[in-house]
């Protein structure tokens, strides 16, 4: 459930950097689904471990191109989004670093690869979108604390499931610590 | 077979690309086998059903190497590609955007996932090849129509199998319907 | 192991670019995972043969972290590591060209996948991180003798499996010729 949300976050993003490169509707859609569900595609693809999420659940498609659709009709910014929209993009951000990292250790994992593959999932989408609009990913771009926010969420998770804590105890930590070291990085600048 | 005939003509183009790049003959080597193996190689990466084709199949990688190597001895521009080929550049896009639908059905998928994996099929192995000689991907730049036209035989593939036809009822319904399209759109600029 | 070592060598060198594009330490370890560890995930994605050995053997993740932090500490640039690594550099390509092809040959794929899949290992991890901080892939950069070489060691490893040849055999004749071939080239310029 939580996922889904980071994908319709994750898709609206997606649509802004369409409309800078003023894109028509199918650029929407193209950038918007590569933005909402590249994260997940890139770790499922990792973790050989069935096919991806993003094409068994008949939801993730749907919820990708609504926020797409959405971001064409809403016409905001790329610097609107950062203004007006960054909380929601920070909870996206520690949610899919935790779902990655849960998904990763159920698969039988071990810690370090379910916080690199926590991590991957929460930025990839962003970096592949990047990638295919010729500019260098925001992550590898100055923006070391965006990787590192998720770093921390992915290891709450673990940390936590190592403990013997349920899975929702560490999701729900994690996301709390990242969204704040997040929301206290946007503050400094 | 059909599907071969995609290999071939991608990696005829992408040695055009090595050649504006003044490549030597392994370079057109490997954006030749990146044109003609890429979009099929994602989508069964994406798909998890298996080795990908290109790896089990054994005239994937001879066929995308003499393609490769033709675009080398012919000395033709991406300017001469565009002029004469243009027939032959719809019709693989047509192909192998049916069978990408075709083969995500086949594995088990619904209809969305299949449109997606269809559309991957037909534009992956150009972006993939865009990306590496680091230019925007056609597909992005403009040309959205491109993906469109890859988005619509994929799209009629799915009907046709839903409608319960025969998969090479749709896959000629459909690779009719693109051509048409695709040269329509060619012809207006 | 041989494969481990190519894993820290080319963490090593990926910190290299992390230094010249003054990033910090984080930067360092993102781009020394991609630069270690890229190629053999790219390989064991096509492979579809059970989730890749950079998560299941628990030393991959560490050895690239060490790597990538060394990298940190010992600030030399990617001019010294021309210098002064080449030697390792080459060693390491021609191990995991030879490494990656035969992997292939035991997953049960025929020799050319095996050729194809050990020079994507051999030149995989470097070609992504150059994507990621957006230069042309120094593969696909006139440094055509690079893959040249990967080509050559994965061909020797396959030509001796084929021969009935233990695997050592293949693996340390190709990694001789390809090492041989590749300080020649450096000589020459």
């Amino acid at each position: 459930m939580l996922d889904l949300i980071g994908v319709f976050i994750n898709a609206l993003l997606g649509g802004s950097v369409a409309r800078r490169r003023e894109m028509d509707l199918f650029g929407y859609i193209m950038i918007g689904t590569v933005s909402g569900l590249g994260g997940g595609l890139i770790r499922d693809v990792l973790l050989q471990h069935g096919p991806p999420l993003a094409l068994t659940n008949p939801l993730y498609i749907p919820i990708a191109l609504a926020g797409a659709g959405l971001a064409f009709l809403l016409k905001f910014t790329e610097e609107d989004w950062n203004r007006v929209f960054y909380v929601l993009d920070a909870i996206a951000l520690c949610v899919w670093a935790a779902a990655g990292a849960q998904r990763t250790l159920a698969a039988g994992l071990g810690w370090l690869p379910a916080i690199l593959l926590g991590t991957i999932t929460a930025v990839g989408g962003g970096a592949t979108r990047d990638l295919l609009v010729q500019r260098v990913p925001a992550v590898f771009g100055g923006n070391g604390l965006y990787a590192s926010v998720a770093v921390l969420v992915a290891a709450v998770q673990v940390v936590c499931s190592g403990l013997g804590a349920p899975t929702v105890v560490g999701t729900v930590l994690g996301i709390l610590a990242g969204t704040l070291l997040r929301l206290v990085a946007y503050r400094r600048g």
